[in-house]
């Protein structure tokens, strides 16, 4: 037996131009998942609007962002498949995004090419979404709905609330708490739809509960929950993270410490949106003390709690 | 976390009348996976010939076995998920059959509904082939295809070299040595098409090590290795279960002990086709002992097997 470990994340653009974005958003915003509206409705905004107008602004964001060997999701999910794989020395670990390259099935394919015959994908997201998650399953699904030999197959669909997780998290805040005074640590996760929450996704829930258990190995301090990145229209999960953060300095909290459990590699969202734009806001208004925990990028430490989920579930 | 354990087997007809196992029948035979023919090629035999003979033919044979309960394959199922239920009380057990009644997606909404967090899903075919777990996954997937929310997901694709599994066989075999003296044993499974093989199925393969496996525990003895129950026109799987014993006799092996480690409760194939059928055509061409030993059924050290691979895998 030979087993083969899929770490999977969301995906990102091939370089930082339009052109690129524009490929890389209509793979993304074309899944059902991401997108739940009608199809006849939804397909005209899309191509008709949305892909005219947001690869540009989102390519001019990347380009912030962009690093000599590519983005920043793409180097720390991959340096997370060497840590390990360093570390699982007898397994074949993987990489792959949803959207764009590497792909899930050529990555499942060439991991059977490899010699895999045992497969366990592992979701880099703590908490479980549709969204995110379900897309996953969906590609799995598609690779073994037309395959003659189906390995033994594990799907973690999260880990919100797995030990060393949630410890690492609160080490990290501990040890920022220690150095610098803070008057909220706010936890910001990764907005999504009400609809879809009201169509059974448990998210909300697991953010929550994320938020709560590691509070409770902090001990008391102020804090709050809130979300991010909202796009489009509708209604999505309260409270937004940049109202939240425009309206602490009128609330005598000008010292905020700001973490995204729910992101376990910097990208878009935390670099540009939380760091510079939230970052922004909440200075304008006033703010004094802006401090931001990365996500765990390429830490060994979060090594370890991938070996771990991987050995226990 | 609450564990779900659904056990899986092929199915059976819901009563022994030609009506009953020929919409069993109907469903079992149009699965792609089962029937690899082009469907305008296969349906019309399908519907106009196989169906109209068949289920005649088949309920005569179901009737023979029927119990007051249902049958065998159903009794002895249910029955398995009930003791490992007792051995493992804080997970929800459940079984389930690919065709027929209860169904995999009914039960895993029910198990959902019990408070499943978590999915692991045993086949009860100790070897992989594309035409009894590959179905089984793809209704698993379809379950999860239109779901909001996924729970972690175990598949298990076979245990054909399971420790606790080969030495339940092996013991088993042993025990029977020990009490009489055989010509030769013979492990019969069942068969599948050449063409199924041709296109990437391990079942041959997995088939084949289970019985090398087997007879390493056992020591030197006589032994040989053979297909049964082909179904339609086509090469299956050789050599012949049918054959080699019509044959053995001839060959002076009038003593026969013989095993089908596919099978792990008893069924139409066990009962009528080997215990029945075989026996009688051994026996009309000149053998003197035909024994049989009985699938795994309701023994509890193949539940302590089952609670193994579960908890290893």
């Amino acid at each position: 037996m030979k087993k083969g470990i899929l770490l999977v994340n969301l995906g990102t653009p091939e370089s930082p131009t339009p052109e690129a974005v524009k490929k890389y958003l209509a793979e993304f915003l074309s899944d059902r998942r991401v997108i739940n509206w009608p199809r006849s409705l939804w397909l005209p905004i899309l191509h008709g609007i949305v892909l005219q107008v947001r690869p540009k602004k989102s390519a001019h964001a990347y380009k912030k962002i962009w690093r000599e060997e590519g983005s920043p999701l793409w180097i720390y999910t991959k340096k997370q498949a060497e840590l390990l794989q360093l570390r699982m020395p007898n397994t074949i670990v993987r990489f792959a995004m949803t959207y764009g390259r590497p792909g899930i099935q050529e990555t499942i394919y060439e991991m059977k090419q490899a010699g895999m015959t045992e497969l366990f994908v592992l979701p880099l997201y703590p908490q479980y979404s549709e969204t995110t998650v379900a897309p996953i399953c969906d590609q799995v699904g598609q690779v073994y709905k037309s395959a003659a030999e189906i390995p033994d197959i594990k799907i973690s669909s999260s880990f919100y609330d797995h030990e060393g997780y949630l410890q690492l998290l609160a080490n990290t805040i501990k040890r920022h708490l220690t150095e610098k005074s803070f008057d909220m640590i706010l936890f910001s996760y990764h907005g999504i739809p009400v609809s879809t929450i009201e169509r059974g996704d448990p998210y909300e829930e697991q953010c929550k509960i994320t938020t709560q258990k590691v509070m409770e190995r902090i001990g008391d301090h102020p804090y709050t929950h809130s979300y991010q990145s909202k796009f489009g229209p509708g209604q999505w999960l309260t409270p937004m993270t940049r109202e939240t953060l425009k309206a602490f300095p009128s609330q005598n909290i000008k010292k905020v410490l700001v973490i995204t459990p729910g992101f376990v590699a910097d990208c878009l969202e935390t670099i540009e949106e939380i760091n510079e734009e939230n970052r922004t806001y909440f200075m304008e208004n006033g703010g004094e003390v802006f401090e931001y925990i990365q996500p765990f990028n390429e830490s060994t430490e979060f090594t370890e709690i991938l070996q771990s989920i991987i050995e226990t579930k």
